[in-house]
């Protein structure tokens, strides 16, 4: 399957749709996931147009995890969780939704369950108060 | 918490405790993990000694990212899942059981559910013959 860029974090990417940005730099975009898994779930994905962790160089691929390290550490901190997962869903058959390549950082609590994948829209007030803990923390 | 070194993941690092090895470089180790959640599951660790993504450098972490992104391409190609997830658990709270950091890549089809985490110790002769078939798609 080639790239699709009509896909919605192209159009972020491209500044056609909003998002609530954490942190961006010349090779990645940082902002709340809309439909959270947990409170501060935050995605972290590539400039480069690539549908799958096989599409991209190692290079982009080793920005795409530095960048996840550095925001996996401020949304511990601002959003507190004991735990925090990281998951990448390459496919369909894995869970994936949105075919551009992006890493989750779910925070985690013992007894909490995580809600289901991309089910429910969050109050946009709500992740625009948790981005500036998370910015604030980087 | 501090690292603890007598994790059995430190311990096949050290060569005391047997692994079903897939890779290996100056950085990281591959291996089939022994109760695995799906056909082909199989981790990366890093040499270094670190409980949580929050404890290594960047450079190693994109490190043990590079070798993940080697180990999914060639875990999809010998094993044939459709979808392929990288999971890594940072805390006994998200499912973290080994303090030694690991990515779990975990092979996925539509409508067959991930078995439940570290519950069931695999046929090692069966673990053999899928990392045989993941280290010649390298």
């Amino acid at each position: 399957m080639a790239y699709n860029d009509s896909n919605i974090f192209a159009k972020i990417l491209r500044g056609e749709a909003p998002c609530v940005k954490v942190y961006e730099d010349d090779a990645t975009l940082s902002f709340m996931d809309v439909m959270p898994q947990a409170e501060g779930h935050t995605l972290i994905i590539p400039k480069v147009a690539a549908e799958f962790i096989f599409d991209m160089t190692p290079d982009d691929y080793a920005a795409l995890a530095k960048t996840t390290q550095k925001i996996a550490a401020a949304v511990k901190q601002a959003i507190g969780s004991p735990g925090l997962m990281i998951a990448q869903l390459n496919g369909a058959e894995a869970g994936q939704t949105v075919f551009h390549i992006h890493n989750h950082v779910i925070p985690r609590w013992d007894g909490i369950d995580m809600k289901l994948h991309a089910r429910q829209l969050a109050d946009i007030k709500v992740l625009e108060e948790q981005a500036a803990r998370i910015r604030a923390a980087l």
